[in-house]
């Protein structure tokens, strides 16, 4: 039996063991040995593996994985070394691994195309595929990513229960969401979906690709102040001014890899408008519950498909490629799967289209097309003692 | 037809529209006149009234009622003055009102009084009766109160998401997630639910009853890092040094009824343990969903329960009372539904009992058995485009 090893990297998503899942489902059906590594290629280069074919009995298992949050591999966030390149081939050959698929974002692909070009130009019988994650919605040349339906529908459903939550009272108040997303604003943008949906929802939506103004802001305030109380505005995390510097950046706090610390721009912003608005105003953080609650049952069995289409692919030869999502149409929604050059996804940022963003931190309809089809669908769930029923794997 | 008139007041919760659905279906199958006064007692005072027979048409409407969250007739946070009553008895009469039921919490409680006192010392032949609702739970003479069990039932399943979402990673961080409670530490509680239904879950719970002391908290933080790299600690938001003083009080803050403003107090958490810590630390704040998301069916349906009641017992003359609920048995969970002094509940806090709370940051098993009743089952939502559909009243 061929041997095909599968990893998760990266900041875990509510759809990526429904990839995971996809891709255990098309080994165990076409007899192929499966096993997975635990935290990501870090978790490899120890030989930290898991037989999966044990692990998953059943059906019933499996389904249970589909819809289970946070990646059951476990991850990390590690950039690849030469010298680990020639360390994970010898560890690939001893294990007999034949085939390697590798669920995560950007600079998981990075490591996919790292791996798959030092493989093929040692002339190694080793095939490497990368399936897409993330819910910022980042990657290019796909027309979504897995998890991002997921954790848009999350993004709406909390902004239309926050927007009704503050519409019980009569008097003003303003109301801050801050949303993932530190240069794409995809998620921040879903906001927009309850107030078409349902007309109540953000008033407001300042995403990483607008440039935040103030004074602007505080006109378009002051303006809906005249026909209602109560104001919703939705943030990314990643807002910047006109010179590019991040609204909520701290020049002291710099990461392992270089990137200027931003936090809490909920909360800058409203200490910004407490200096002009004597009011009670909140800033509301979603925080790590976008990337690990509610689902799309488009998203997860989208994720799923594409677990078994990049199994397929890596079996049948394939590398070096990212399994991508191409629309064929918006209503009835319709996609099909496809392969791209990794190295044309990696460590690339896809942002929200300029067409599609209004002057008034609205965005207009058409963007709806795009969006509203990827969070359609709610997966069963199953309960326990009140709580969702979940799979583990480590 | 004689009229009831129904309102809400104090902060929004899941269940809160169940109970007033309760009281809608009461009053139609019984022939009752039934209105709903906008915004509570401050829209009363301005005659804001909408004649809930013609807004709910029929069983699904009050289905759809049932599970929205927020207070459908919208609130008010207003402390009645003597002329207000007065006021109020004019209103009553003209409009030809003879029954009263106000859904809250403990300062609704105290209008309910304070009404219902007045209508009796001038012989009124006007009835009024509280049904309780809050997220804190912390209503005394009643087992529990309404819109608790949702609230404890999202905190349950937020922190489950919350401990998997942090285990994905195989090195140290600590997650503080912050939960609404100023002086009851139920909610906060809650938390408890996971680690002993999955075994993952909040390593470390500081309810607004505790006494904080961060040297203590970090000898359990380290004793526990020699076992397992992620901590999660749960926190009230209104914990307390030995001084009483909130961790998070900002003295140059006081509200309109003179309480010392706190908040953050997971920030603030924050950033004492990031003087000792060169780890990744985060501070997660549930805020709004709490009360405006994920519902308990015992708690849906015990509201429900708890309208009809209010209404069965306010047009059978009993006045000045509030309803509660009688805990028979654990397990098969039965309750009874009474009728208490409204006067014995206003005002008052109930508060975690400390036979429950461990010296070491947590809870004993014995608080789970009064928790889990409360978070079980799961209402049926329907779904539209993606959302939830809710009913709107207003």
């Amino acid at each position: 039996m061929e041997k095909i090893l599968v990893a998760q990297s990266g900041g875990p998503t509510s759809a990526i063991n429904a990839t995971l899942a996809g891709v255990i489902n098309y080994a165990k059906r076409n007899n192929f040995e499966i096993i997975g590594g635990l935290y990501g290629i870090s978790g490899i280069l120890n030989r930290n593996f898991i037989d999966l074919s044990k692990k998953i009995k059943n059906d019933c298992d499996l389904e249970t994985l589909k819809i289970t949050p946070s990646s059951a591999l476990g991850s990390c966030r590690y950039k690849l070394n030469n010298s680990d390149l020639e360390k994970i081939l010898q560890i690939f050959k001893e294990e007999n691994i034949k085939y390697f698929i590798y669920i995560g974002g950007n600079d998981s692909m990075d490591t996919v195309d790292k791996l798959s070009e030092y493989f093929l130009e040692n002339n190694e019988d080793i095939y490497c595929i990368g399936a897409p994650k993330t819910i910022d919605n980042d990657l290019v040349l796909t027309d979504h990513t897995p998890g991002f339906g997921s954790a848009a529908k999350f993004v709406a459903d909390s902004i239309y229960k926050v927007a009704r939550d503050i519409d019980v009272y009569d008097y003003k108040t303003i109301t801050i969401v801050e949303i993932m997303g530190r240069e794409s604003g995809f998620l921040t943008a879903s906001a927009m979906i309850p107030k078409f949906i349902t007309n109540m929802g953000a008033d407001f939506i300042i995403l990483s690709e607008d440039i935040f103004d103030y004074n602007k802001l505080k006109k378009l305030i002051d303006k809906t102040f005249e026909k209602k109380p109560n104001i919703l505005i939705a943030v990314s995390e990643g807002i910047k001014y006109e010179d590019g510097t991040y609204v909520s950046e701290d020049k002291t706090k710099v990461d392992n890899f270089g990137h200027t610390k931003i936090e809490q721009v909920g909360t800058k912003l409203k200490e910004m408008l407490l200096k002009d608005y004597n009011l009670p105003i909140r800033s509301i953080e979603l925080s790590i519950l976008q990337r690990a609650s509610i689902q799309s049952k488009v998203d997860i069995e989208e994720s799923f498909s594409i677990g078994e289409f990049a199994a397929k692919s890596v079996v049948n030869c394939n590398t070096s490629k990212m399994v991508s999502i191409e629309r064929l149409s918006d209503d009835p929604y319709e996609v099909k799967l496809n392969l791209v050059d990794v190295s044309k996804v990696a460590n690339k940022v896809k942002k929200v289209e300029k067409k599609y963003i209004d002057n008034d931190y609205t965005l207009n309809k058409k963007f709806l097309n795009y969006l509203l089809p990827l969070i359609q669908g709610e997966p069963e769930i199953k309960y326990k003692n009140g709580l969702p029923v979940y799979f583990d794997l480590k």
